[in-house]
């Protein structure tokens, strides 16, 4: 019996390294990012029938689990508010640092508002660099003015 | 009498309000990215004697402010862990809701290590759009491996 | 010195209370909606010029005061995380008895996405009743979207 | 053995993503507002005999789970205070920025007391419009005031 | 400048211990029950203008002082969310404790709803005993049912 | 192999929604009050052997179940230290809005000193009343007095 | 003014440097324990009249200062709730490591009930140790069972 | 397969109930005090090979679980940092209300350092007296200072 | 089935309890420092397939276990945010006390950076010393500094 | 009124800055180890008569406030429990990632204990690195081991 997401994901997870799945081929089978699909596969999206086929193949999925990838999850993937996990951690401490400078920028060239995390994508590349390569993310949110009324 | 960094930042809030003036142009005197000096500016990063001074001037800043912009303060610059402003919540959520892909994605690309928050740039910029505009914000940040030894 | 935009909210409220004036009087003055302009005041929006200068004169504010009114606040009006004051405790309750029901519901309805909290307003009214009078609350949130990509 | 209502909910859960059923299907049956009998489904209202007899129908649960569905439950539906999913902490949002405002605006209007979260509806609707449709959500709760004795 | 119920509160104890006055017998001058008044000096309820202005005699308090005493205050008296102090801490322990007893009786006799802490009232006693006096306290709140709708 | 109390709980619970056991039923047939045998049954006190073994054959306990009642469990009825389920809530918010008024009070009539929470009974009965019945609580707990040394 | 306790407690140890006070000089003077006198000192025990008087002069107190002296302080001395300061942070850990062993030592001896920390004396001693001298702690506190009613 | 003491501890308390096996006698048979018995016995000390296999014997443990017994455990025995259960919670009372008084008496004495929590001892008795045994605990630690470098 | 990393860590304890293996004897088959090769067993690091292989032998690992010792996990070793256990907590404990101290040494010395905890190693050995033996710990990071952009 | 030793640390950091000292010349003229000198200063450890005179010279003190640098202040020198300065996180990192290695390789060169945070030096020095300069830290600290009594 399947009752939450997360056993899906548990399941995906454990295909994944038993077969040693890559997320930059699921993605080119799905059609779509890597980033997007992997967040999907990881229990932050809601895919389509056809994905969620798709998805089930490769990972080798009963029916049951092929239906829970098509109900919109309970997001949020951390287990604590702040994050342990080093990488993960470097990007809460970039919030953390420059979440002020974040907020005074975007208000300063857009006004009062946010930047979108529904209407949002992200790129993640790697930089080649002499003195090391770089990870090269580029985050891109529709902005939402605040409007009186 | 000033033994914390914050009442020189509280300082430069008051004297930016009160003279209405542009982080970007702040940025552009000095020389560097808005986004590295409205940082430095708001309590995050170090500056050197030059910069400092020349904030001074711009803040019109006492000679012991000047002297604090140049000792490297306590980071970190959220009120509390899980930030409540929308905008800076939006930041966070991504962390939280793309914090396993992200994870998994660079491991994918560059094995183990992290994304430095420290050899770090970003750069936030509009993106004009017909459905409205958006933020796009480039983090570019070294990668660094864990060595076995 | 104003450093914090929560020093001008204690000038309102405080004048508030010397002079006895109503939220719904100023939201009349302004010509907005008693919602908005209330959290405007209270430290939760950013207000234009006009707006500004209106709000300085109903509660003698200071030309430094009326500044700061115009700059995007650090939002959340709330001192802890889960509010200990009963009447805002019983919306953190319905939030989380509900919680789970809204989301059902909204996603049965649009699909994956969520009720935006910044193209929204609200819409607080009495409505007589033989019983008792009830709090009738109008909560209006554009729906977005995820997409893939 | 069953010990917890948790168990149950999971059980409706379970069976619900199985037989796509959807909740104002369920709502239909049982005669009762979508809003009402989803929370009851998850597990935050009791049922009566009658209705949690039907409810047993159509997610074909056992004896026990039925008599667990008449049984009060420990209610709260959150996993943590702060909620991590986006569409609900969306709400969480608004009660964090609009909060203090609610309460201005309930106490000009009625003086001190409170909007019951007990004797309070729910009607979560969609409203069309052209710039994208929009979540309309009317809440609805009896003002309770506080006396002094 | 006030601009916090708290520095009404603050003078009232300060008033309270110089002068040695009881609570009791500002309740008799008010005319209501000593839990009422004393909450309501603690800042925990509001005051209507003829008990505000009594008040303002017995604590030698100003015009604005008493003004703010008629405004409804943000509630909850305790520092942190377990309190420390032992005598609090012990109604916080018999909560934890019996708080599921309390519930399945209530559920009970009554069925599903709450025990209303807005429609509530508390008288603490003194009961003389030979093994050493007692602390009896009565509280008495309206059942509020939660109905289906 | 029962290794916690929670266990024993668990089983009760089990066999009291399945048969349909009254708290007030199993509190006549131990002989005490229905709020000492159902914080008893819901792992809060101990019971003697007598009353183990009569709990054990109204819900149909193994032997071991018994012998673990007859131990001192680990106390504390709420899963978060904040409880989120609305009635139980309701309790701690008296506990924080009232609480400086009950340490006030209290102290005002004994001294220095706690009302105890062991040496303590709690008795809940319901009163007519037109306008809805209410909960009445009786609490009663001894005076222990600070004493100097 | 003085509204809280905290104030005298400041006074106390700002005098208590300026004029090289001892903690066991005072308990002298006051006739009782040096671990009750300094606790009242530091705002956790009220005082007599007598008392508060002798303390007023040793630490050179206003008559307001003395006043608040023998009003009852809301309990509680550290400033998180696990400490930091490696001293009372071992007590921490002496109650976390050991607290299971003494609930079930306790129980062994006497069943179910506690050890007051109300009817209980605290005696800190130096004891002489050729390894090193010890802190020698004796704690007494009065047993106060559970009774069942 | 077992990979955490927390496993042998519940069989060590599944065994204690079954066969009401006291500590005091499981200390006398391992000839050391009860309160270092029970504490390792619980999971907070390691015991030698010999001490382990008594262990065994008395609470019929396996080799796999003898073999635990001697490993160094996760020291820690409650599950929240502030205690819910009343008996240890009036130990961490002791220490929030008295935490500040004994740092300040052992400095006194001792200068800066700590009392030791590893070199420590502790031995619970009870002291009979006429107005209700008491709860006698002699804590013993090792002064460790402080030493500049 | 695996899904998580824990699960393989589970295995290696339970193994090497049963079969009394030494983290010093595994580093020097794997060739590679003990603290390295003991974090990697623990789950902080990913090991590369020879060593994983190697890992699955001495520890008698199916081959799904040794395929996730080659996956990055999650980091991060302790249960909670500030350790419980008396060893770790020491280590906490010396970040809390010294954490100001380090900062401004590191800062005199480098500059505004950090010491990294990604390019860093770290080294316990024994030191004989005639008052007890000594932990003797070398930790090594590489300096990394913030630069302006 | 000097009432904390917080006001002493202000006013070295206040002096520190306008003056440019630097910790390494404080240490000399004080003759003790940089890291202990600079965690005295910081209010971390209590100094004697002489070194406090000397300290007050350097950063031209007033007598209160030498008087408090020999008073043994309360320890723990950062703002919130998991620290967010990125240079201070590091350190804290390495404890949760590193935190149960240390434990199993201490444990199994010692056996049952702790490495002492009391007994305890550190020293940090730069090591010149042709891939970049290196922070190396030494820590020593006595083993403390846990005994059976």
């Amino acid at each position: 019996m399947i009752s939450h997401r997360q056993q899906v994901t548990d399941m995906i997870l454990s295909a994944k390294v038993l077969n040693n799945i890559q997320w930059s081929s699921v993605a080119q089978e799905i059609g779509l990012s890597k980033e997007w699909v992997t967040a999907a596969c990881l229990g932050q999206m809601a895919l389509n029938k056809e994905q969620a086929e798709k998805i089930g193949q490769i990972f080798n999925l009963s029916d049951e689990a092929v239906a829970w990838l098509q109900i919109v999850p309970y997001k949020g993937s951390l287990p604590t508010s702040v994050p342990t996990d080093p990488l993960i951690y470097r990007w809460y401490e970039v919030v953390n640092v420059y979440g002020s400078t974040i907020k005074e920028l975007i208000h300063e060239e857009f006004g009062d508002g946010i930047m979108s995390a529904i209407d949002f994508s992200m790129d993640i590349q790697r930089e080649s660099h002499e003195n090391g390569d770089r990870v090269n993310v580029v985050l891109s949110g529709k902005f939402l003015p605040y409007k009186s009324y």
